[in-house]
């Protein structure tokens, strides 16, 4: 099965005080890499989806690892599998490397939700046969 | 056993295109909460340990779940109570509700950690003890 | 005439790996400045002007000024007054103190406008009266 | 005389409850230019520079000029050249475009200084070389 793969530089601006990746930044990543998958993996305009079709992704649960720590300057490369596709929600697996070592592991869970009414909504049959392609 | 509350406002600038909290910020928030705790829960300057002792706390793990989504102008209170103290690291468990609602609750394990070498570090007898007073 | 005052401390999340706050941290405290100032200085709700009315006030021009470094733990103290009041935008001055140390000035011009169509919207005459008390 | 670009894509993560970039993450884009232009541009490691030379170039002046909203998927051009060159400071002209229509213009001050003493530091004469190809 298919895995999305997308390299992230770790910039000054990530960086707290002791010179490594403030934590909160791995969630800014994590939505830039699914960003990411949506337009490249899945072919899907996020502006066509948000703006358009006002149909986000806010986040239910999430698991995550910090295993190692990551400074300014190293290039991780992160992985996206999907785990579970449910009626409109999925939990995606996301690994972020550099090199073989494994630094970050996490386990989110997002919903698909009306940005109008922030009820949930279905994943449409097609974007669901999209998204099948990546499930583990 | 006690309890650590902070209340938060959300503002603007924690908020997202579809007018809710980004749940990244929650985490930056979480950060403020901590940090809150050790100057008026703990009586510990954070710049006498950051900075003087070169201590700092980087997240393990975290567990959240994002339960109802929260907008600008809620005031959101967190409380905070520690799960588990161990050698160099502790387990706490946050909960931030808008009255009687419950909008998130989360479980950070964070490491002490020497902000010079990224090693472990043993929490001081001083500082256990007074983790162990919001110890449940 | 009178200065709206609001304290801000300087959390680690503010700071970068020269242990000093980044940059664009001051435009965030900026914002939560303006909105102090909406809610405790003029008694205006952001929630009724953004939310209710769809009416925001987008930056136009920053001219900004960091004259000395401000660190982890510095209670910083954010002043603000109105140089001018136009039509449908004004003119605010901010000045970041710790103690008697000028840290920061500033000079922002924001616009009021209407959050669905982005065009300018006049200020409202009641509106226009509670900013001209803090007019230089 | 060259001027150095990078194109930004505009992501969910930089927009607010207005659907349009939040200024604040204007600062944080340049800074990424900025270290994009040291590593593409002038041939200079970042992590050499900040991590192992332990010097730094914190922001002394900002001007700039929001002229038109960028929304989510926007992809902006960001060009680059330098002004004027001191002894241990340099001042930068940023240029933000869509296709032809210019959205931002700024003028940066930074000022080369030692991350462990916060004064400045003379720009070495192998540096100075590099920035001047950039100069007007």
């Amino acid at each position: 099965m298919p895995t999305f793969e997308s390299d992230k530089l770790i910039r000054f601006h990530h960086c707290d005080p002791a010179g490594i990746i403030f934590y909160p930044q791995y969630f800014i990543l994590f939505n830039e890499l699914v960003e990411d998958w949506f337009t490249q993996g899945l072919n899907v305009s996020v502006v066509e989806q948000v703006i358009n079709q006002r149909v986000g992704i806010p986040m239910g649960r999430v698991e995550c690892d910090f295993l190692l720590p990551s400074r300014i300057g190293d290039i991780l490369r992160f992985a996206l599998q999907v785990v579970r596709i449910g009626r409109s929600s999925m939990t995606l697996r996301i690994e972020c490397r550099a090199g073989d070592e494994l630094r970050v592991k996490a386990q989110l869970t997002v919903v698909f939700a009306s940005l109008t009414t922030m009820r949930s909504v279905p994943i449409s049959a097609d974007l669901r046969q999209r998204i099948e392609q990546f499930l583990e």
